[in-house]
């Protein structure tokens, strides 16, 4: 059998599974889903000693720190994807929902209700604990879900992948509803992106340029997001103590992530008096200002930002600035260099606030609070398997209810067509 | 300047006009849908004029019937172009609908907003009328569109084009709203697939050919459907008489849509006393039957079915059938072969509808009725951009609310996170 023979016949019994999982029932799927954990921490000392050959060759071939820290396992983070697996079975159950319903004239009863999408594509890179919390929420979304992780986790991964579907079979769910691609090599991503009839969605989890690598060669619809490009707009009309509360926490607080704020605009009027106020506290955490020629004239030595300053996403504790002279600039600027995930206004003004928060295309529009709250947990959805910032089927956090699409049952009586 | 730079200034302005789009009232866009119906209609003589150009064109170069029929306009079709856009001025405004509201432990307010996509692509066709229904379902649902239509179709759509576009500025929405691009050339096509940072999702409309192309072209989202290979299913404990009614409706009433019936399947305990009735009034109607061998030892004489019988979409007075044994045969059956567009069962037994309708894994399943009601209008949505058989974001009938998306407006006092 070639590889991608073996491929087929994985993603053939994924999209079976995929029939069956639609309908077992949201007890068997939650019992399920407390097993998984059980087994986690059952086998701990399995998962770890299999996570500790990555991470030994992750040395080896001298992988980033920051790639190695995202690989590492411990018994506190294992014990981590085992509570994220019990709050997702707490959740709501999201699939036989009536949406909507409603009679035709000629007597047909129309009924929209929710479904699972089929089979999930889960293409990520080094955090063992996406297999864990991928394969959970899509059982409890009713969905079968086909995992790639990286070439460098693949140790962990098949570990993982081993102890929760063992738990299955008990609870006459096929094995096959979480599938592991165990090939780590590219070219077999790049034929399972083709695989439309097997796959119904890609969700890519990792840097931008896997997730590029992932949408240019698809032919299975992808939901995702590039990067986290953020704006705080600080207005005229800001409370300054707020948005000094609000500009630190949302740059400093973890800014390795896509919600973190990356460029700071300030409206002319209250840059004078806001500026230098928040250099200094930025300065103390350590954080590179960037600035546009107004913020030069205020922020005397900090560096000038080039254009391309606008469009990057620094994941790190860089900021740049730019002074603006009305909202609608503010609004024009994130419109056009922002990345349509998450951003935040602080003002106390409210059609300055309300023209913002209609007019930013952004998944997620904040007044006076912080763009970090962008995340399925702190939305209160329980869990995410993914940002989106497409403007298709999901955008900002996605969890069970995004997993999730419908289909049309149609009751009639013998109605046909005039 | 280069087609591609003229082709990217359009879309750069397409863009610019859906922000602006995003705000206009209900009011100003119904008010201009109104006013594109008329200058439609006071331009009949002109628009006539222009597709008798490319009627000409296509008799000269030899093109189908069914396409030339297609691409006519007569002064009925144009009054019906005109009906559909006053239709849609008439109906709801999606847009800025609130969805859902939360408020979280912490104070945060969460609002899931609907809102416009941004700009959508149409890829198109033959038939002129695509551009204005596209154009006015764009206009209502706040979104920019860009109009791709086929070479064959040039004449009439730049014309149908010119027209509607004349009436925006009198109600303030920018001419950019509405952007059709007359290059003929397939590169162009390929080029403006390519465009995801203008153009947000594409809709392709026309043969299975077009939409494969553009599926594997595109690296903006697409929302299609390749073909529909519908079925019905007719069960042992179904009213014959309402099988042989809904049979006829579904495959003879218009054989050339996406949503006639191309497979019927036959349970073996109903097949004697049906499949003789079912053939008599088939026949009658011209309608060439090929059977599974079950099937031959019934009905002597007619074509064997193929495998690739059962994957095809005839378009025609065809019609494949099979006995099968079980509800849940007929299901597996429709769920490997079929296309996910529409199903239906003929059947007096609720538990057999039930798994049927529950486990058919198509947009629109149906119980005692025909398959030809998967239809925007029929539905009662007052029209129709396409039929998705993807799926994420829409499956069935798409219309006004699949052509929005949300966001999230998150409304605090201050909050950071912990």
């Amino acid at each position: 059998m070639t590889l991608k023979d073996k491929i087929i016949k994985k993603l053939k019994a994924a999209k079976e599974a995929s029939f069956k999982l639609s309908n077992i029932s949201a007890r068997d799927k939650d019992r399920a889903l407390l097993a998984m954990a059980s087994a986690l921490l059952k086998n701990t000392k399995y998962l770890l000693s299999e996570n500790a050959k990555d991470v030994a060759l992750a040395n080896k071939t001298g992988l980033s720190k920051t790639l190695i820290d995202r690989l590492i396992l411990t018994e506190e983070r294992i014990k981590e994807m085992a509570d994220s697996l019990k709050q997702v079975a707490a959740l709501e159950d999201p699939v036989g929902k009536i949406l909507k319903q409603w009679k035709r004239p000629n007597g047909l009863i129309i009924k929209k209700v929710s479904v699972p999408i089929g089979v999930i594509g889960i293409i990520y890179e080094s955090r063992p604990n996406v297999t864990s919390d991928s394969a959970g929420l899509s059982l409890k979304s009713g969905n079968a879900c086909v995992l790639r992780g990286g070439s460098e986790a693949i140790n962990s991964n098949v570990a993982i992948h081993k102890v929760i579907t063992e738990c299955l079979a008990e609870f006459d769910i096929p094995e096959a509803a979480v599938v592991m691609i165990d090939v780590t090599d590219r070219s077999a991503v790049e034929f399972l992106l083709k695989q439309d009839s097997f796959i119904d969605v890609v969700i890519p989890r990792g840097g931008e340029g896997l997730i590029r690598y992932v949408a240019e060669n698809s032919l299975i619809p992808v939901i995702k997001h590039y990067k986290g490009v953020c704006h705080l707009y600080v207005d005229k009309d800001a409370d300054i103590g707020m948005a000094l509360d609000i500009m630190l926490n949302a740059k400093v607080q973890r800014p390795g992530v896509c919600n973190a704020i990356e460029k700071m605009l300030v409206h002319k009027d209250i840059a004078r008096e806001f500026l230098p106020q928040a250099a200094r506290v930025l300065d103390d955490k350590g954080v590179e200002l960037r600035g546009c020629s107004q913020t030069l004239k205020i922020l005397k030595g900090i560096k000038n930002a080039a254009d391309k300053d606008w469009y990057e996403e620094y994941l790190d504790l860089i900021l740049a600035i730019k002074v603006v002279k009305s909202v609608d600039e503010a609004v024009g600027h994130i419109n056009k260099y922002g990345s349509r995930h998450s951003d935040a206004i602080v003002t106390d003004n409210k059609s300055a606030a309300q023209g913002f928060l209609k007019e930013v295309d952004s998944a997620c529009v904040y007044h006076n609070a912080s763009t970090r709250f962008t995340d399925g947990y702190q939305f209160g959805m329980g869990a995410e398997i993914g940002i989106s910032t497409d403007k298709i089927h999901a955008r900002g956090p996605m969890a069970l209810e995004e997993l999730c699409i419908y289909k049309y049952i149609i009751l009639g009586s013998g109605q046909i067509r005039p």
